[in-house]
């Protein structure tokens, strides 16, 4: 297990599950990729490996993300807000980073008559992802 | 009281204290500027007046951003995410996003020692935001 570097032992508030909130965007394209939850040993192996790893709710368990799919995100910078309640993580993200095969989860957006429409394509088979 | 058009209601999920996360990111840079939190009358309130809207998680009512330091957001685009949880607002954010007068929440980075170190400078004094 490893460690969390004091500085952010002290600037980071985790909630009253543990949690922080994190803000995945890759770092030369300014994407916004996803959003997911962290837990002390999520981040402190995060910082130590330089691949983003997530605290997976549904599953209760770290989810290092990409380990079933392939689909990795190296850690380029990690920065904290003002009020230490959520990171926001600049990554270098290979292939896709929602589950459905898009790069973003972020790919339905409200349209001028309150609809949702797709504003980002499947670029990648989720099939392909996740095996049969 | 806005009504929240019929795909939203659908599609996003408010956790068990009525919230949905909320990223805002200005629309041309790409900046990741802050997170906050909206209930559904934020969320009715920022599509039917293209202005965003939070809730105010520490006092319990709704933030209108920049009501008091003008520093407003305009809505650009609202996408959901791929399960319903969070938003990612596309916005023009009229000067500081930041309480501390900083472009961005997201200023402290962590450098290769672990420590933290300011990333983004105080473009606006923050006794100018909210006054004497």
């Amino acid at each position: 297990m490893s460690e969390l570097p004091a500085a952010l032992e002290e600037a980071v508030s985790f909630d009253d599950k543990g949690l922080v909130c994190a803000v995945a965007q890759q770092h030369d394209s300014g994407e916004v990729l996803m959003v997911a939850w962290m837990n002390r040993d999520a981040l402190a192996e995060t910082l130590a490996s330089g691949q983003v790893c997530y605290w997976s709710r549904s599953r209760g368990k770290l989810w290092r993300k990409g380990e079933s799919s392939g689909q990795t995100q190296k850690l380029i910078e990690l920065s904290v807000d003002c009020d230490g309640d959520t990171l926001l993580l600049r990554v270098d993200q290979k292939g896709v980073a929602c589950h459905t095969g898009r790069r973003s989860c972020f790919y339905r957006a409200v349209a001028e008559d309150g609809s949702l429409k797709e504003v980002l394509p499947v670029v990648t088979d989720p099939s392909k992802l996740y095996g049969a």
